[in-house]
């Protein structure tokens, strides 16, 4: 099949460092070629991949405080991408609407996977407009505050298989992986693993517009022995990071619509103790890959229990349900479907 | 003719306060609805004009940081204006490329006011993409960075002529209008004044983004009796402010495309003292209307010269060329061209 993989180019294809939806397209994109398609991606020219790249600009650049800066390497993708359409059995998009005025009114298939929320008012006053474009959620909980949005499919996220592994270790610690803010439950994390008596390793990239509240919550909270923080790590060291960790933590306070680290973790064995928001009740199986709860009491009364977690069964967990492979194939038989429906209506 | 405008959303049409894009839309709109055409309007909904409104948001909202809030509603315009096109003879857009991918491939004629400089590598890069999308420069000196694109015409910009007007008064200081900025050549104006041994009165907005230079570079070169900043003023105040001025100081320190304010002062008979740059040589008649001068040395030298202009022949020049119903002429005679062109093309 001809696919175009149509990328963000805020980050490169995969990110340098932090970028949830470049990583999946990443993904995404090696496993089609490893799997026999003919792909092309569209993407930031410091991109790394197995497809064909087309550079929409020389190297991905970072959101400027300028409307038209912005927005000019989007504009230019859309023509290019346009021009080429008719080259590809389906285009998959991951720029939210900006594809939708221009290919709804062209032949080739195309569909838009939504990697953010859902939950602002600009979301329904603009994809509404579009009932034709399918869309795909990458959680059913995702979709809560629009359901009436025209989903194709809901497509849990994947990684490669063999990116991330349990490696031999004894697991001394909590970990906390991802970034520091509010909405991922840093301080309720501290609070857990302060209340159970095991030490916190915070392993989170520090935003910008998180500088203000990492030093005045989130620092003052820290000291060496019981509550560590190791700043920003790459996938090279998450393997050692969660092989040694008891259980993530991921107390998250926004219904996030998939959470990357879950999976992470369970590639690695480690169990998860989540809160009930977002995607954790699709991604977690509670009692085998790990605990589901509502509060911080309840977090640390699961701890307790997770020595009757298996961890080669999170592993083996995570072969079946999470792997990149897994998503390739959903996404093809989606493709699939949708070609076909667009040959059916002509 | 039945004529759609095409706004930005980031101000109201006109703006509140500072906005110069918006308040020439508006100033053309009312013109050519003063002019018997049949007008449309897609702008913020908190926008005020003689032409059919369409509401594209409930009101103008400032460029956040956050790339999908500050696009939403531009998609849902292009959309709801490339639905209504039909209804159109004419189209008319404010937002730079935006609209080009769509309505390339439709057969209404468009056309495109760029309000910015184009001295950009992304304006090259997109702009390039699209030779049938006609452009309107707003000087011919804006077009110098990039010479090749598709121009249609070069039409300067004008304001409406009894919204200023010359009040009788003595001249007593130089006026600085519009913006606190390095590239608005402030610190040069308060030398100009200084030398002359002339009051320098300052009508200005600080942005956000000048801040800092304000309060590092101004703010101290600020003293009550031979330099008074007076802050933003609006229209209201316009034409006392202006006619009680010696001149008008426009030391630019960047090629402007098109600088308002000379029009403004022009409007009530003060002459403007203005540096070779951007669009000024197309907008002042040198030695008719005001000087235009190469350094500060020569600015002062011009300022004992000012005796020697006529005040009422520069509000004369105002009249003769610098009305918003000129400016709507050159418009309307545009879109009957384009039109031409397009039925000769079928």
């Amino acid at each position: 099949m001809r696919i175009a993989q149509i990328a963000p180019l805020f980050e490169s294809v995969p990110p340098l460092r932090y970028g949830g939806t470049e990583r999946v397209v990443h993904w995404l994109t090696e496993s089609l070629v490893t799997m026999g398609h003919d792909v092309t991606l569209f993407a930031a020219g410091d991109s790394r991949t197995s497809a064909r790249l087309v550079p929409m600009r020389d190297s991905a650049a970072r959101f400027v405080r300028n409307f038209e800066v912005n927005n000019a390497p989007y504009a230019r993708m859309i023509e290019l991408v346009r021009r080429a359409a008719a080259e590809f059995d389906v285009l998959h998009f991951h720029i939210d609407f900006h594809p939708f005025s221009v290919f709804t009114r062209q032949s080739t298939p195309f569909l838009t996977t939504l990697h953010g929320r859902l939950d602002q008012d600009w979301v329904q006053n603009v994809y509404s407009l579009f009932p034709t474009a399918p869309l795909v959620s990458i959680s059913n909980n995702q979709r809560t505050p629009a359901p009436a949005l025209p989903f194709a499919a809901t497509i849990l996220h994947g990684m490669p298989e063999h990116l991330l592994k349990p490696i031999p270790a004894e697991q001394t610690y909590f970990a906390f992986l991802g970034r520091i803010s509010p909405e991922k439950g840093i301080v309720d994390a501290i609070r857990i693993a302060r209340a159970c008596g095991v030490k916190l390793k915070i392993a989170a990239k520090i935003g910008e517009e998180d500088l203000p509240f990492h030093e005045e919550v989130v620092a003052p909270l820290l000291d060496g022995p019981h509550v560590e923080f190791i700043g920003e790590i790459d996938d090279s060291h998450k393997s050692a990071f969660l092989s040694g960790a008891k259980a993530l933590l991921f107390p998250i306070a926004w219904p996030e619509p998939f959470g990357l680290v879950m999976i992470e973790a369970m590639a690695c064995g480690c169990p998860v103790i989540a809160f009930r928001r977002g995607s954790v009740p699709e991604v977690i199986e509670d009692g085998r890959t790990g605990f589901i709860v509502d509060t911080v009491e309840q977090a640390i009364a699961a701890a307790a229990r997770l020595p009757t977690l298996n961890r080669a069964a999170v592993r083996q967990r995570f072969e079946e349900r999470w792997t990149a492979r897994r998503m390739a194939e959903d996404y093809v038989a989606l493709y699939q479907r949708l070609i076909a429906e667009k040959v059916q209506h002509e």
